[in-house]
């Protein structure tokens, strides 16, 4: 037995102000917003809009530092992270450990829609910020 | 009737050589390899692997001139653009246009996979590059 991945939970696009993007994702592409949610322990603000399975998550930073700010600081807005949803987080983060992959997150912690998640490093991945949510049930 | 999004149809991560970074989307994170395809008119070679309904596109530059060769050039690997499906690309874009949303593509053009396909100008998206393409019945 082994945890597997099961989907694209949700994309994060990392934006200066959620107010400036959201009319385009929500009016001119017609996506579905859920909620606007904000986590002041991970210090970002987030617009949920549904794509069918996979959530669009407009991620906003709340004061100006953590990794979030960082980013914009560096990158500018753009895409984030990719989330995959698990079936066994814990399970999962102990294989890659194995395999040598390396880890942001080596526990799950709880993300802004209250599941455990956790961030693998990008240098493991080529380059692109992977996040990990168990399924919740 | 509009023109509605029903899902992410996949995430494009751009790669210097898809060799390199395959072993981890494949054995590491455990998705399945669904084919790897060249395109020759859009210059790129593509590992396609599979998250449920979503896909993981690994793309390579077919040469050293295009998009995907410049895109890697000036920010090197990473999340390169995420691709939504519509039920009916053509009224998506002609909507779009009238709403003003800057559009890369004005008429549907044939992607890697044979499905009709679009791009989005990032100036209208908050800097995320979007491909719209058309669900293949």
């Amino acid at each position: 037995m082994s945890s597997t991945i099961t989907a694209v939970d949700h994309i994060g696009v990392a934006v200066e102000r959620i107010d400036d993007v959201l009319p385009f994702y929500e009016k001119a592409l017609g996506l579905n917003l859920e909620e606007i949610k904000e986590s002041k322990v991970n210090k970002v603000r987030g617009a949920i809009l549904s794509a069918g399975r996979t959530r669009i998550e407009l991620i906003e930073p709340l004061g100006k530092e953590g990794p979030l700010s960082n980013f914009l600081r560096k990158k500018g807005q753009g895409i984030h992270h990719i989330a995959f949803v698990v079936s066994d987080l814990e399970m999962m983060l102990k294989r890659l450990k194995k395999d040598g992959i390396a880890l942001i997150d080596e526990k799950p912690r709880i993300g802004i829609k209250g599941a455990k998640i956790a961030f693998l490093h990008p240098k493991a991945t080529g380059n692109v910020l992977i996040e990990l949510c168990e399924e919740q049930r």
